[in-house]
């Protein structure tokens, strides 16, 4: 039960201030669970500009609450519709300045395909993971304990409100403690990330001297799959590439036509699986270019990750990676092709004989430092005309349709490139050193997150340094239905947050 | 406009009888259109039992309205949900029975799919087929004519309560304009032909004796795209193949975990790509095998069948069909395998960045004479484990996910057998003749239709012969959304049944 894991939990922790973070955390559970679910509740789907402004004002109230100075909402200069929200908190004597970040936009939902009885924002509280059979339960009442092991389940829990919440609560904690920050503290919520963050350069040019810092510590992503903290030094870059194919201009009976008009789904069958050989390497001309080799102390850090493949396996129930030499953060090293999404017609009972007019994917293309986001997309392109496709940005018109034999309608996103930090810089040991004043296990260090973060514009538009400190849980089902944190992960993301703000 | 129309085509009409029927329905046009679109508006989804009773009650009245006798459902021996609707008219003096088929049931539907302002059981008159840009119109008034070329949008529409309308109007016509049948008629209407005719064998068993006939008249499907009357000897069968491949057990975000995790989208386009080259022949060992090849007759009925390949692919707008070496004609007389549908994850607007849980496809199979439909399916099972596949029939389990690289679930549909019926017979020629006599263009005679009615069971349970003489539009996008009949073929489908109740 909960006191018991409370008790064991507390008993490994490290420094005093860590423990002071903690009693304070425990005494103020149901408030803080409060105030997360007042903000999970609030829809934050990119692209939805009101409710997008409702989250940065709940924010802005927040940290008004907390005593955070100079609060104001930073513009880009080309759209009003995706603020920025800032604050700060100037400490007498502080020599160094650091930028915590996190994103309160979330990724789109498909609210029918959440489990029974969850609601993207409508969050609910579960006393285990569903893949656990967890179930929905009750809030307890005020005089009885959380476990940690219960989860929240909502968009937005984990990716990345959680960041937003552990950053200011962490603040509150020290201060309400008695305790004060060594360096000064800018707090900085993006609004755009899941869409790109296409205006977050903007926001930097805009606000150039108001945002320099030391360093910027961001806060989004999960923790190591071994369930140990990570400090991670940089990500994937992104971009994405949207195909469809094209068959008959009207839906054909399949048994009248079947077999002699183009079927556009296994058009699209066959031109993806041109993209990638059987053992899960990327057969694109020079996909693999580019990359620039990991450092020796990169490939030193990644020796004494924690092996989490068989585990991983296990729990995600498959047996077989897609490059079969490769572990899991070996291949989070190289770019990747992943297939996000395919439809042509109907599948199940709205499956009915006919021959589909149009088949369509979404590919997202993760980089690596030395990949060009521009360049890589048109490496995909240049393969789909390699298939002897047209290449159209637009559905095709009469003339194309009578003109050529296949043709690939081809949107390319926005996208952004990878970035690195060294793990040799002084302010990068502190930060090291920081984390692992929190807990008795070895904190992992990570070349490259998996993910992505468009952290180049911070080295582009600043000059400035980023480090990647994540808090979910790795099981968060970030991005897609049923997302959700581990309460533990959420209380242990306030003592990481407060440890990077008083590093010493 | 629809004055002159009416005079020419008056001008190219055969026999008396058939200008009489013209006559009376010229005059009867907006009660015949009131009652199709009443008939239209109940919904007919396979599946929906009480609907399609209400469907069965509509024929019963129309019928008694008529003066068509014994007017009965018959039902299958182990379900009551899909009787059929029968009636009979004795004629004096006549030596041979027809029974006129069609059925009344309807493929599934998601309205969502249809073009704006149209539903699927809310029936639209349009001046032009949409892809002619035509435009919802209102029903003329009462002084006014209808265009010939006006379609009515409906779920059914041409598929195959066109053909209902039809046979019991021509009836009605023979009967109202002072003529007689030649030959007894039985009325015989199916309502569960689109969900492959489980049960029709049943109720062929238990009414044998009082289905006994010299020939069944199918009237369901297009005419010929040459838009030429044809009579057709033949169906293929039909199954289908469901297939779902595997990845996590659960949505993972793509940059975490992208091409370390199995993506069932990719592995369900390698699956399905393996299953044809490129030159659109199916490599499924042993698919063209079975197949009785075509007779002499049938050989030159079929060269003489007018060519129709360019001026489809000008309307369907594509360049280049699945098999490059054969004509439309020529496909439809192979078995085949078509993907109707394919779907994992989201794309558009809700894709995120996800690595799917899922992948699933439904394939169907056309099958001709030779093949056995079991077999068929077989072919495919065996054709997915080649490619490394544990086949199940169920979600697999966790020691199934742990045992096994690759996971197929395969779910396979009921099916049947195509069935052809010979040129050359005495009653054949008949029926020819009687088509014949209502048009002064060549009649086209085509060995099979590439579409499926499972029409074996004729032959199988009452040792019956079956011509299918089809009506509708051949670009009435059966089986999908708008589905459509142009009045033309409507009112044309009156004089062929007429003509053939007075076959000579």
């Amino acid at each position: 039960m909960s006191a018991a894991v409370f008790c064991t939990h507390f008993l490994l922790a490290q420094s005093p201030e860590t423990n002071k973070i903690r009693q304070y955390r425990q005494a103020n559970e149901h408030q803080l669970l409060s105030d997360f679910v007042s903000f999970l509740s609030i829809p934050n789907i990119v692209g939805d500009s009101i409710s997008i402004r409702h989250n940065a004002d709940y924010i802005m109230q927040a940290m008004r609450n907390k005593g955070i100075e100079n609060i104001q909402l930073l513009y880009p200069t080309t759209v009003k519709s995706v603020p920025a929200v800032y604050g700060e908190v100037n400490v007498p004597g502080a020599t160094q300045t650091i930028i915590f970040y996190a994103h309160y936009d979330g990724q789109p939902v498909n609210a029918a395909q959440w489990a029974k009885g969850l609601s993207p924002f409508e969050p609910k509280l579960l006393n285990a993971s569903l893949e656990n059979n967890g179930t929905i339960i009750d809030f307890p009442a005020k005089d009885k304990a959380f476990d940690p092991e219960w989860r929240i389940y909502a968009r937005g829990a984990s990716d990345d409100k959680a960041g937003v919440m552990a950053i200011l609560n962490a603040y509150d904690a020290i201060i309400k403690t008695g305790m004060k920050p060594t360096v000064n503290i800018k707090f900085f919520f993006e609004g755009e990330e899941e869409a790109g963050s296409d205006h977050l350069h903007e926001i930097l040019q805009n606000y150039k001297t108001l945002l320099q810092s030391d360093l910027w510590i961001i806060c989004d992503g999960p923790v190591h799959q071994s369930g140990k903290k990570q400090v991670v030094f940089g990500v994937r870059g992104d971009a994405h590439v949207s195909i469809s194919v094209y068959g008959s201009k009207r839906p054909l009976h399949s048994g009248h036509y079947g077999n002699w008009a183009p079927n556009p789904a296994m058009l699209l069958s066959q031109l993806l699986s041109s993209m990638k050989d059987k053992n899960g390497k990327v057969t694109i001309k020079g996909f693999y270019d580019d990359v620039v080799p990991l450092s020796v102390s990169e490939k030193n850090a990644l020796k004494v990750v924690p092996p989490v493949d068989i585990q991983m396996k296990n729990e995600l129930g498959f047996t077989q990676q897609e490059i079969s030499s490769m572990s899991l953060a070996e291949s989070i090293n190289l770019p990747s092709l992943n297939i996000n999404g395919m439809n042509s017609a109907n599948v199940g009972k709205n499956a009915s004989n006919v021959i589909p007019t149009i088949a369509s994917a979404v590919l997202d293309l993760r980089l690596v430092v030395g990949n060009d986001w521009k360049r890589q997309q048109q490496k995909v392109v240049a393969h789909i005309k390699s298939q002897g496709y047209f290449v159209t940005e637009q559905e095709p018109t009469d003339e194309e349709r009578k003109k050529y034999a296949k043709i690939a309608k081809v949107n390319l996103s926005s996208g952004y490139n990878a970035q690195k930090t060294s793990m040799d810089l002084p302010v990068a040991k502190k930060v090291i050193a920081a984390l692992q004043s929190t807990v008795q296990d070895k904190v992992v260090l990570m070349p490259t997150l998996g993910g992505s973060l468009p952290l180049f514009v911070f080295e582009q538009y600043l000059k400035a340094k980023t480090i990647t400190v994540p808090i979910a849980n790795h099981d968060n089902n970030q991005h897609a239905e049923n997302e959700n944190i581990r309460l533990l992960n959420f209380w242990n993301g306030f003592e990481t947050m407060a440890a990077l703000m008083m590093m010493k």
